[in-house]
């Protein structure tokens, strides 16, 4: 394995992460808080290291899959590792576990927590707690890939480890390029949500944090109620663009490129809306007796699908409270999630569809055995590797969440807690139902659970492998086997010196 | 499609059902019940019907996949209805949807039950299902195979239909023999077991009702508290007998060969064992220092562990009283389920097994992307056709599972009790959590969850596909097209004779 450029992309990580804790030290600067210094030390601390680790550049910039997976996989970690440190250096969060938790699900814009009160916690770290989901929502790497001169071609493959859905389409040819224009487009949308919100005399530190957490489609609020004491208008536009940044990117940037044709031809994006439609009235009519008002219903209904199928997690209504098929209907959008490319996590739309559609092949297989009918998404022929893949995928989905659900039982919670606190974490959502419903929260977890829960998180926001792959015995031992053959060969070469040496000499 | 050959054989399992109803018929004459002039009459009317319809030989006896589906979803079905009119006659279940119910509970070894008393049910009806259990775990197609001449090629897709698992192994090459050889085994076992209970004093009528209930790995007791109230050693017996139950036949043919190390390199049949052991071992060290008693907690595990996984449904104790752990540990081996080729239900070790290998294959692939590593299953490789068909069979089973839930979740019931009602019955366990569990049953199902109930009871006994077909609209348009161009074309060539006919007089 070419470790010497994980190392340098792992110091360029830790830099990039200094240099994002600029808005918190900034924003302690306004209000005076001295919980500022805490984010200035760890800014100065990743800088100094991340500078001392990028010093060297690598002599091969070559990146084959497996280095793409073990770069992002570490990169994570380490970014959720340091950023989790003011919060344990100014007591908001004095448990290792608990703050690594919290880190986790702020990058991986999971948005489940262990405060119990986040209205104590001072606008510093709720700013770079909600920053975090807005910097994880496209990938910090991503954000790597618009800007360091990495050459060599197979950057794609960092790019693949990070990026959401079965297949990366490259926008345009070259990978700098895609890069930029998907965050030129992230940051686009992010301003419009914030100048909207603004309109509705949102306070400005709520409206940061907000749009933070619905842009990268986390879900940290400030308030306790997350979003159920704001105004019907705000109600509706985070709600709203909760939706839009969950559709697949590649849609905007179709219009954008006034190919609005190519945009409505996106089968994701259709059955997404289809999807939030069908949902929506569903839940509305099952709660509009209840509820007594048809906009506040509608509201209600919109609002938690919105959040919960681009697993954002924000919550304007207790649905905990709701009917079982209401409920149920959460789960299942928990579980399909938003679109590949989006910010969004889940199984992802296109996914299901692939595999409904292998279903429906299937069942025609039966009738008519002779049939060569081709799985088609988007009127191309899906190749026969992303079905595999994605069968695979789902496999591999199940046996960690099996695996995992496991695992939490040993807390003794019940098993709605401990099947959706895993379901939560594993699709980036948020809140579950039960002890860690939208009124609850992850607190009261042993830390074994909450290391297993951000696994499940960083697993779900990496897109299950390169997490598998980072603990993988073989990665490791492979590494040491070549390090030592080298430091072998090596020595064997001084030998041949020396001996040559000696030959000359005597 | 070849309807001829679909009512032929229909005719014979309506035949074969009248006859298995001697066996109620002789136990209303030795306990001088009432009850059994109703499945006298019931009898007589599948007899003749099933005369009628197997009066006329099909032209052709050819068999293809889709007839073979066909055939067998229909043969249940139609077997669980007549099989349910006695209950109806004899009002002991007075309500279709129950009878119904209870009736596919029974051909497909679920166990699931809509009684709240059946201490209250004559010995007539106890017995009849019971041994609807025993029927059904060998599968009546199997039994149609041994017996009836059905000549042409193409029956293994009557089998291939009807038996559980991912391949159908023939044991010789004839279809009929391996038919026959596989009842003889497993009349043996029953005996065997019929005769152990016998020794422990256990009443004639219990012993036979407990023995087809373990037999055919279906659950129905004739005691409110199941096998709570036998003595150690029947508790035992009973156990062990599942579990036996639960192992691939082959394994025992090959046993019987004197093949024994044959048997012992089945993966299938290790593995079958090895999560037996472990899951009792886990459970036993959990209940151990609530029960006290080290005997008792290792019997209680080993019962509830062997009776969830080949998916009897016996319960010697309410476990749902049990920690959380236990009861994820059950509701995993709910998935499970037994080995393929035998009479229990779930996925089946194996395809868990391959699912397994396919996930760790793919891990690999990721770190040496140019590794061609193949599958194996008991030292051979498993075709690329077993492997597909099992992802796409997981994929299937979790679409209708969600499907089925959704629809249950109109009941209003609690989550935990609508996943595992769907669970329980889907798997051909039986008993679940919640409402629907070890002391509790279906009755407070609405008609609607009842019949969705049974179609899953159906399909999860015949392995998904076979149902799935049976309501594909396509079958049944395409047998009406080629109906109506066979009474065209016999217009028409009655047409062209009056023609000639009139050309011959003018």
């Amino acid at each position: 394995m070419n470790t010497a450029i994980v190392r340098y992309v792992l110091g360029y990580v830790l830099r990039i992460e200094s240099l994002l804790m600029t808005l918190p030290i900034v924003t302690a600067l306004i209000y005076q808080e001295s919980q500022g210094w805490a984010y200035v030390i760890v800014a100065l601390v990743c800088f100094f290291l991340g500078t001392l680790l990028s010093l060297k550049k690598p002599k091969s910039s070559l990146f084959y899959l497996k280095e793409g997976c073990v770069t992002t996989a570490l990169s994570w970690i380490v970014m959720s590792v340091f950023g989790c440190f003011p919060f344990m250096i100014t007591k908001e969060i004095p448990s290792f576990f608990d703050a690594f938790f919290e880190t986790v699900s702020g990058f991986t814009t999971t948005g489940s927590s262990i405060l119990t009160d986040v209205e104590a916690v001072s606008h510093t770290s709720l700013i770079w707690r909600s920053f975090t989901h807005w910097t994880g929502g496209m990938g910090v790497l991503v954000f790597l890939l618009a800007i360091i001169p990495l050459t060599g071609g197979s950057n794609i493959n960092l790019m693949k480890a990070e990026s959401p859905g079965p297949s990366v389409g490259k926008l345009v040819p070259r990978i700098k390029s895609s890069a930029q224009i998907l965050y030129l487009i992230y940051i686009g949308m992010t301003l419009l949500q914030i100048a909207l919100l603004l309109c509705t005399k949102m306070p400005v530190f709520d409206t940061l944090c907000m749009t933070f957490g619905s842009a990268g489609t986390g879900g940290f609020g400030v308030r306790n109620d997350s979003a159920a004491s704001y105004t019907i208008a705000q109600q509706w536009i985070i709600g709203v663009f909760c939706m839009l940044f969950g559709v697949n990117f590649n849609f905007y940037y179709f219009l954008l490129h006034k190919q609005p044709k190519k945009s409505l031809a996106m089968e994701e994006v259709r059955w997404y809306f289809i999807i939030i439609l069908f949902s929506t009235l569903t839940i509305f009519s099952r709660i509009l007796s209840h509820v007594g008002n048809i906009e506040r219903a509608l509201r209600q209904a919109f609002f938690q699908v919105a959040s919960i199928i681009t697993t954002t997690g924000f919550s304007s209504v207790n649905f905990n409270k709701w009917d079982s098929v209401s409920k149920m209907i959460l789960v299942t959008l928990m579980f399909i999630g938003a679109c590949a490319g989006s910010t969004g996590g889940g199984l992802k739309v296109s996914r299901v569809v692939i595999l409904f559609k292998t279903f429906i092949k299937e069942i025609v297989s039966y009738i008519h055995p002779k049939s060569v009918k081709k799985i088609k998404m988007d009127g191309e022929t899906v190749e026969h590797d992303v079905i595999r893949s994605t069968n695979v995928y789902f496999v591999t989905y199940f046996m960690i969440f099996v695996i995992s659900l496991f695992i939490i039982c040993f807390d003794g919670k019940d098993l709605i807690t401990s099947f959706t606190a895993v379901a939560a974490t594993f699709n980036n959502i948020g809140p579950g139902l039960g002890v860690v419903g939208p009124a609850g929260n992850f607190h009261s977890m042993s830390n074994l659970s909450k290391l297993v829960l951000s696994f499940d998180m960083l697993a779900g926001r990496l897109e299950l492998f390169p997490m598998l792959i980072l603990f993988t015995p073989e990665i490791w031992t492979e590494t040491f086997i070549a390090k030592k053959k080298h430091r072998e060969h090596r020595l064997q070469m001084a030998k041949k010196a020396m001996a040559n040496c000696r030959q000359a000499h005597s």
